[in-house]
């Protein structure tokens, strides 16, 4: 749109197609704005349809804080630096991406005029089920679409309220219920923990436990947070999450829960499995961040995990289900 | 228990059962402490039965925060001054009650280690559905249990995972699903809301939609909530909810949804419907408070609102279907 520029490409959902790898992307763009301009971009809505629109603020009034590059924040009210989008990129060797032309998945009502970010696919029963988090003047959530095709979709609505994000659905049934890892807020007690719920639609959550807290090892204080929808392994599900730790740095961790009550925890690693590092890890819109919301499995073994480093780029390593098991060193 | 000492009895659930009006009271206690002491209420569990705990702090301890009367923050960790549990009160005539001898819910769970608070009760087709606020050092949500009785309860978990409280069922299914009114937390994105959500069993919640803002009217500068289970009227379902000002003061306010689709707001009231002006209302454990969790419609006409004040004491107020209707003066 005119007046906006992509300012990352970033935490993208992956999954199989046919004879195709498609990760959805997160797609965030901010706006040009003068030299003593804050211009903030969001989504409107007319009959259905959003289109992006900029806020403008005047970087002199006391009332705008830039403090965090991620946010703008006026008159008390949070609003983002960012309008980010969903869009697709299809490959069929997983590496080299032909990006879409248009999004996918575009803000489209007023739970989403701040942005639709950070999507997990997962695949229940042939449905590909989509979550992500809209943002809006009332608060971030988890929304629910699903597609057969990756052309239309049907929309589900919020299935888990402000604030809550990082929701992990389980690829089956499990116990005849549907299973997902969620991520409360909780501002002031404890910190942000991991959660478990059941569902008997995918649309209706009940059953909330809290699953998995952070650890006081440096690595986790601020936060964890689940990241790709869980793996199935002979060992139990394998999910990767992330951590925020004391040095505002997001490392990526692994987790397994047990096969036929997923809220039992069996092992989780003592150390992280990924972090940042490399210059596009450290550096970035937001430095020193790996997050990952996709993974891809191979029939011998090997495991692709698509991150985003530093709210900015999007990157691949490689793994596998051998290693990812060994990873888990405690109790 | 030894050391603890009651400091309010207030915020009921009120229900007909029977011949009689049942109170479901949140009967807060703290702890005796020493000159230089403070004493944290909370309950520690053992094979699934709770008990009455001390967490025994130093007033001198920087890291310990009693700025507000209600916390206890330690080292950066919210804990609550005083430690809830629901107990059940009866009387014929709604005005002379009888409490009973025991806790009806004492924490049972973790979820539940720093209190049960404000209960609601629900009829629903002869079964008593009572929803409560448990707070835990995992932060603060709303569980469900059903009672036919009133003697034994069955539990149904966490219903709104952290942060929600103020959860209004209501007493019957419309357009085939289970309805409630909820308020999610959102700290940093707008002001603390009414939420509406629908569920095919009270267990299971979705369709999540953010149905009443705070106005600036001075009177809800901070946040709304639910108040008790609304009630069905020929015009729609009234609700009375409770503002809080910039001024810290609790009022009610009455307000008007679609009989057969509740997630539409019809009318609200311009003006509150009640304010703290007596002296218990104003001054007590934490002053300027008007709440109410449960009201009791007469064949008559009549409506009997139970509520507490100041956080302490239990008051009942009488006004009837038709003035709670011609409240409602805003579209």
């Amino acid at each position: 749109a005119p007046g906006f520029r992509v300012r990352g490409v970033f935490n993208p959902a992956a999954t199989r197609f046919g004879e195709e790898i498609l990760l959805l992307l997160r797609v965030a763009e901010d706006c040009e704005a003068g030299a003593n301009e804050v211009a903030v971009p969001i989504a409107r809505f007319e009959n259905g349809v959003g289109r992006p629109d900029i806020l403008r603020l005047s970087r002199r009034d006391p009332e705008v804080d830039l403090s965090d590059s991620r946010y703008v924040v006026y008159r008390g009210r949070t609003h983002l630096s960012t309008l980010s989008h969903l869009r697709l990129a299809r490959s069929r060797d997983g590496a080299r991406f032909t990006v879409d032309e248009r999004p996918f998945i575009f803000p489209s009502d007023s739970t989403e005029s701040f942005g639709a970010e950070d999507a997990r696919i997962t695949q229940i029963d042939g449905v590909f089920y989509i979550n992500y988090t809209c943002v809006s003047p009332d608060s971030w959530a988890t929304a629910l679409v699903s597609t057969r095709d990756f052309k239309t979709v049907e929309r589900h609505g919020i299935i888990f309220p402000p604030q809550n994000k990082d929701v992990c659905l389980f690829p089956e049934k499990i116990n005849g219920h549907y299973c997902a890892l969620h991520r409360p807020h909780n501002s002031g007690f404890g910190r942000p923990s991991i959660w478990y719920a059941e569902s008997p639609d995918l649309v209706h959550w009940g059953n909330h436990q809290c699953l998995v807290r952070p650890r006081d090892n440096g690595w986790e204080d601020e936060r964890i947070g689940g990241g790709a929808p869980c793996l199935k392994t002979p060992e139990g599900w394998l999910q990767i999450y992330h951590g925020a730790g004391a040095d505002a740095s997001y490392r990526l961790f692994t987790l397994l829960l047990d096969s036929t009550c997923p809220a039992r925890v069996l092992k989780r690693a003592s150390r992280p499995l990924l972090e940042p590092e490399a210059d596009y890890e450290a550096k970035g819109f937001f430095g020193r961040v790996v997050f990952t919301d996709g993974v891809v499995p191979f029939d011998d073994g090997r495991v692709w995990i698509y991150y985003g480093a530093a709210d900015q780029t999007t990157c691949l390593a490689e793994t596998s289900v051998d290693e990812l098991l060994d990873s888990l060193d405690t109790p």
